[in-house]
């Protein structure tokens, strides 16, 4: 289970706000965050921006590596995008802990829609873990 | 020169308009994009969100990626985060080509603030060339 | 099941063979490969050689990518270093298929040390499939 | 200028030495790497490996980050395939530092063909700066 105090930071995400993100579920190490696509967050395709996949994976990544306490910052995110999806979607984005160590921390992240689970796109990412802590970790 | 009916499409993205993007310069090839950070933007550590960052960056290598008139659709963004910045920051991206093939195109996209020039982000990333046009190619 | 003929020349790798590599499993859309480090694959650190660890991942990697008899090459990998060994480490590599289109593949790829599991280095890879075919498919 | 002390030691690289990697140049936060593509460095397409491809680039990256005397291993690197060469090709890597911080350092290193000038890969990557150091750094 995860610290309260934790969980309290990790929610006071102001662009996770104004996005409509949903905060599912953080545990340490994990996270699952949704979002439903609006049609102010399509490209000039029609389809829904690469920002707005990214953001909603990221919001999950930093959830999960932060959900020890201590302050983690991203260094490096690569993502794949495997299928294009529209106004409507429902996607999710679930964050595991790969590895932890002292300093850094690598993550996988994916996003898959909720009806049908078709996958939207995968990451891998690593935080650098600073010597800063703003909760009870685990 | 870039054909101004490609130029139009590429103007029309509801993400970056949502977002406040502007979008300063497309060329064959190149785009320059730039974005004030409002407090919404920010991430539970009170700094600029990873999403934010990475969103400017993916806006400019949507522009630089389809400004040939054919469409271009991201396969892979590899993003790395060097410095930190707040509300208020003038953040630009600028995309440039770095290899066009038949099917593929590499772009490298960075992130500075304008003043000062410290470097935000850089990445390297990847579009696939459908076989669709939708404007008069360069 | 694999065709014994794509099977034959995912093998006939000379790089594969000049590093010592063993190929212990082809299906498709997988494959595993493993390889003991020699004294001359280390580095300066005295440390397995970053190139050693991604060449064993990306022997793998062509290997699942190709193991459907249609023509792959590696457009992006993308790799993250976790933990580090030294020479006599058997190494093994795995590489799983997350997403096959018609022009793309994305591939995940884990080496992990045999004794004891621990996590060496992870991928994510993307291969360009082109309209090229050396075998019966699956 | 770099001290003579740290150069040795990033030229003592038993895996450089047994591929035949030329290190031509090493300067604070840069360095030039090339190498002639042998037979034994070809994939089961008859192409230049993947692996050798990164291989070069990764003894140009490590020369490059640890080129100020504080050990850097590195954490993540990414690379992108452009276009293919053969046995006789001869390869040069350039590595150069886009950002130093405190604990961490990113680095470009572009592969071309000395012949031509062509891409032939392009790496965007991270290296983890440890509190140990093997000479007087600049």
């Amino acid at each position: 289970m995860i610290d309260p105090q934790i969980e309290a930071q990790l929610r006071a995400d102001a662009y996770a706000r104004a996005l409509g993100a949903n905060i599912e579920a953080i545990e340490p190490g994990y996270s699952r965050v949704s979002l439903v696509v609006t049609p102010d967050m399509l490209n000039f395709h029609g389809i829904t921006h690469g920002g707005v996949v990214f953001s909603l994976a990221d919001i999950a990544f930093a959830a999960a590596g932060n959900s020890h306490g201590q302050t983690a910052v991203a260094l490096n995110v690569n993502i794949s995008f495997t299928n294009a999806t529209g106004a409507g979607a429902h996607l999710v984005a679930e964050a595991r802990e790969v590895n932890l160590g002292r300093a850094t921390g690598l993550y996988e992240i994916v996003v898959t829609e909720r009806e049908g689970g078709q996958l939207i796109a995968q990451c891998l990412a690593t935080v650098y873990r600073k010597r800063e802590y703003f909760g009870r970790g685990v």
